[in-house]
């Protein structure tokens, strides 16, 4: 059976051409292809002006981003089989990469799979579904993950706000089975205890793992400052890497519970010490105390969320990289990062190069890089990149 | 004794305010200071038109770029004592990354040390000064490698094509001590012989360290296909992390017989192929033959070595990177490097995703980056930052 058509206007077809996978609603030819006629979810085929098929995707009249192309074959039936083509390629690249099944298995349109983030916490999937496209694809979905993982649980993380502009309901829910009490996960060789129900986004953020191997491997004997630090995902690796001492700030009694939690997991609690305050409170009193950190992480949460916020965001991100650089010792290191897609690489390569030449310091960038190889980019969607992450180096004024 | 003046016409100070070290001779008040006075070489205060001290300079009355900041405090006596105090900070940097003597110690302007290129081969030292600036500081510098380093050998590498820029002679020489025969140098453990007087630039790339562990720790029962493979340094750590097999193709008879050695010197000789061609000629063929790799690594020299190349040498990537893509087996990786200067990272991003669409495959970046920890990236100096290497997971068509 064929898919309803999609028509779009002339030369709208021109950014699917060259790899992306968005129809945004105003690229549609809703004269010819009324968009009132379809259900948020149905599956369409899309075609140029001229008549040419582009592929199958998935529709919802209400977004913005009105259609999202699941394969550039006409007339897919999206079904289990579907699925476990899209899931066996995914998790071929990820069984290259790493020999244990802590990781993220499916990041959306960088693995055909627009609307859809698995993370996989050993025997437990987390599943985000963000458009109604692949909500009405859910059944098939599962019956794949089973058949391929053998899943003990599977949890549906639909907190997301993205959910809300699809239409869709904000509940997380275990969809599938018990889960492990508690559930641990391992990163570069260390331990964390996860709340995956309460947790922000799937429970836990896989993406900076690269830069937390490397910091583990320069923290040795290091005085190390983790701003932001949740539930320890920076400082812990750090103090099992030999950091002296590993001090933790973060506004959330309950992320830093966990921190602790984990701490004691990974044996690293005696040098570890948990500070419950504001960030931009806690570095104004540190630089009043002149005490230095010779390694300082910071890894804020998203602080621009939407594009009206840049102004007031970038501020935010140049006032915190400022104050961390006056309480850093001399040729320590700042690590530096920002998961806010509206703050560009280049955003943040300014923020750092101005904040260096104000407290008139050489700061150099040694590294740097942003989301690990489970989170991989695609070239034709610039959105698949959002984090940032530089390790400065920061000396005396030359 | 204070340094004779130079004056920056109004508002040419700012590249320097801006953390930038460079001052081109058009930037220059040369009513006020006439270029002529100079001879090259000689150290100078660099002014604003209206009269701050912006620093100690060497300039170069010849060059366009007339002068380098080596110092933000004016009237600065460059002595040994001075690079004794640059090379410390370097040395900290490196000691933190690195637990054996194997990397650049000096990065030039990124390491405060416009015109100089420092790599430390174990007990070795090769050096390379591309301006008249540091060739008149040459012996204070070595006082301070000597003291601070105490190595066997200094080699001065002294073949690159800027040195004719400066007016400068273009011999390699052996300044100090005795080579070791062999000179071995190790990277991520694997083990390589050196040509330090005859092998390009220093001797050795240390710049793609990172992207070579990444390669090891993937080759797992892969077909590895090296191409420019020079001395192996790709090929080998591949092969030492278990690739099934490993061709290496370079045009130089020289390189491969080397990179024999150094598959001896490592023990995987066996699982290693050493083809002499040239290496479109070596592709075109591959794939009339319908011969698939699994990784193909795609690491050429500078092929954009001056701007007005740039046309030519952009579709010499493109083919490139077209022609590997095809030999590359379902899933199969790419990792494809770029260090010439005039090619973006943007260039060769959309080289790439635009050879994926061409061949109708979804291709994704699960890692990049450039440049290893011991190039750090001056923010402030653009240039600082060469590297291009993205890691390619090419899959079937969506």
């Amino acid at each position: 059976m064929a898919h309803p058509e999609i028509y779009l206007k002339k030369n709208e077809d021109k950014r699917l051409r060259k790899g992306h996978l968005w129809v945004f609603s105003n690229e549609v030819d809703t004269k010819r292809s009324p968009l009132e006629q379809f259900n948020a979810g149905d599956l369409v085929q899309v075609k140029s002006d001229d008549g040419k098929a582009l592929g199958t995707a998935y529709i919802n009249p209400q977004a913005l981003i009105c259609a999202r192309l699941l394969s550039r074959k006409p007339n897919l039936k999206c079904g289990a089989n579907f699925f476990k083509e899209r899931l066996t390629t995914a998790l071929a690249l990820r069984e290259k990469l790493f020999d244990k099944p802590y990781y993220r298995l499916v990041f959306g349109e960088s693995d055909g799979l627009p609307g859809l983030v698995i993370d996989r916490f050993g025997p437990v999937l987390s599943v985000q579904i963000t458009t109604a496209g692949i909500e009405q694809l859910k059944e098939s979905l599962f019956a794949a993950l089973h058949e391929l993982l053998s899943p003990e649980a599977i949890i549906l993380k639909n907190d997301n706000g993205q959910r809300q502009l699809e239409g869709l309901s904000l509940e997380s829910e275990l969809a599938y089975g018990k889960l492990p009490d508690p559930l641990i996960i391992e990163e570069n060789g260390a331990k964390f205890k996860i709340d995956i129900l309460e947790g922000q986004k799937t429970g836990w953020f896989y993406d900076h793992r690269n830069s937390r191997a490397r910091l583990a491997g320069i923290a040795k004997n290091q005085r190390v400052l983790d701003l932001f630090s949740y539930t320890g995902a920076w400082g812990i690796p750090a103090a099992i890497g030999g950091a002296s001492e590993v001090t933790c700030v973060d506004a959330s009694e309950g992320a830093l519970t966990l921190a602790l939690e984990n701490a004691k997991l990974n044996q690293v609690q005696d040098k570890m010490h948990f500070v419950r305050n504001d960030v931009f409170e806690f570095l104004k009193q540190a630089r009043l105390d002149n005490r230095l950190y010779d390694i300082i992480v910071l890894d804020p949460p998203a602080l621009i969320k939407r594009k009206k916020d840049f102004k007031q965001g970038y501020e935010a991100y140049r006032r915190l990289n400022h104050l961390a650089l006056q309480v850093l010792s001399k040729n320590g290191i700042l690590v530096s990062a920002s998961c806010s897609h509206h703050l560009s690489r280049e955003n943040l390569h300014e923020i750092l190069r101005s904040s260096g030449r104000h407290i008139d310091r050489h700061l150099v960038f040694f590294a740097g890089g942003g989301q690990g190889p489970d989170h991989p980019i695609d070239p034709a969607a610039p959105e698949t990149e959002y984090l940032k992450t530089f390790f400065c180096s920061v000396a005396s004024s030359l």
